[in-house]
C-alpha cells in the first residue's frame, strides 16, 4: 500500500486538513496535495460535489479514483497497521472514542470560533455565537485536561491518531479566543506532540485572516 | 469476549443510546441496561461525571469497571469480528466515514431538531433554531439519498454499524419536523433496516414528550 499514489484535496490552514498532512509526513508517505479554497466555495462546485456530495475537505483520492472523506476516517485508514493506531481492540476503541469526541464536542466549538474570528467580516452576525462557542469549547478542553491527569496521550500508551486529531484545532485555539493557559496539561501535551518525530507545523494563515484574528 | 458482563448506561429514547441496544440485540449479547434520565440532569451528577467527564450517554461499562463512551466507538468495539463491521480495511474506512458524517453532519441537525421539539417548552428560545436545523438536516438526508442511488447499505456490501448509526435518528426524523417522503430511497432503506434479523424498534417516548411533538 505504501507506494500507492495518493492525493489529498485540502485547505492547508484547516485543522481537519492539516491532520491528514501531519500523519502522512510522520508515516513518510508520498502524497500529492491539491489546495482547495474551501472558504471561497471551492468545495461546492459540481466537480467537487461529484466526488464528495457532502462538500467538505479533506478528501483523500486513490490512484484509481476511489475517495475517502471525513478527516478522522482518513487518519484511521492511513494509520492501519502502524504505531499510530493501536492494535489492541480496546485501546483502538478508546482512540476512536476520542476521535468522535473531537468531532462532536470539540471541533464544532474550538474550530468554529476560530473560523468566525478569522474568516468572517467584523460585523458578521455569527460573531454573536462566540460566547457560547467559548463556553462549550472550554468544556471540551477541560475534559482533555482531566484525561491528561492520568495519561500522556489520547491514543493509548503512545502518540497516535487521536492526538493528531485533537492537536489540529487545540494548538490554534487562541485564534478562537481561548486561553490555553487555563489548561496547563493540555499546553504541555501540545509541546509533546510538537516534539514527535516527523512533526510539521500547520502553515501560517493568509495576511487578511491574520489581520482579522489580531483584531477580533 | 461474548460472555463478558456488559452494562449500558443509556436513555432509551435517545437515538445514540438505541444504536447500542439495537446492535447488542442483533449480536445476541447479554447485557444489563441502566436507564439514565439524561434530559433531567442524570449525566451531570458527580458519580456519573466520575465515569464519563463529558457527561453524555450512552456509556458502556465492562465487568471490571472500565468504560467506553461515544456511541459510534461503542458500536465499532462491539461489532469487531462480526458481520456488522467490514473486515476489509477500505470498506471499514468507508463505514467509519459514515459514522463521522452521522455525528458531524446529521445528528447535530436531525437529532437536535427532535430534541428541541420534544424536550423543550413551547416558548423555548431554542425553537428559533429550527429552520436552520431543518435546512442542514435536509442536506444530510440528501447526501444519504444520493449514496442510496448506488448502494443498498452504508456499511459496505451488507448492513452494519453505519446503517445502525444513521438509522438511529433518521427513522424518527419526522419528530424533528422533517418530511421523509422527500427522500424515497432513504425511506426504503429504513424499511430494509427494520427487516434485518434481530431488529428491535426504539421504545415510544413518554406521554409529555409525545404531546409536545404532536403540538410542535
Amino acid at each position: 500500500m505504501s507506494t500507492e499514489s495518493i492525493t489529498v484535496h485540502g485547505y492547508s490552514v484547516s485543522g481537519n486538513c492539516h491532520k491528514v498532512r501531519l500523519l502522512l509526513e510522520q508515516l513518510g508517505r508520498d502524497y500529492r496535495w491539491v489546495e482547495v479554497d474551501s472558504p471561497n466555495g471551492a468545495t461546492r462546485t459540481p466537480d467537487y460535489l461529484a466526488k464528495n456530495p457532502n462538500g467538505k475537505v479533506p478528501m483523500l483520492e486513490r490512484g484509481d479514483g476511489r475517495v475517502l472523506t471525513e478527516s478522522n476516517a482518513i487518519l484511521c485508514w492511513l494509520a492501519e497497521g502502524s504505531a499510530y493506531l493501536p492494535a489492541d481492540a480496546w485501546q483502538r476503541a478508546q482512540a476512536l472514542s476520542w476521535l468522535f469526541f473531537e468531532q462532536y464536542s470539540h471541533e464544532p466549538y474550538v474550530a468554529v470560533a476560530r473560523f468566525i474570528r478569522g474568516w468572517t467580516p467584523p460585523d458578521s452576525p455569527r460573531r454573536a455565537d462566540l460566547p457560547r462557542l467559548i463556553e462549550r469549547g472550554e468544556q471540551a478542553l477541560a475534559v482533555m485536561e482531566r484525561h491528561l491527569q492520568q495519561a500522556d496521550w489520547f491514543t493509548g500508551d503512545d502518540y497516535g491518531v487521536a492526538d493528531i486529531a485533537l492537536f489540529a484545532y487545540t494548538h490554534c485555539a487562541a485564534d478562537g479566543g481561548f486561553e490555553l493557559s487555563k489548561f496547563p496539561r493540555v499546553s504541555t501535551w501540545l509541546s509533546r506532540v510538537s516534539a514527535t518525530p516527523g512533526f510539521i507545523p500547520m502553515p501560517a494563515v493568509a495576511d487578511d485572516v491574520a489581520e482579522r484574528l489580531a483584531n477580533s
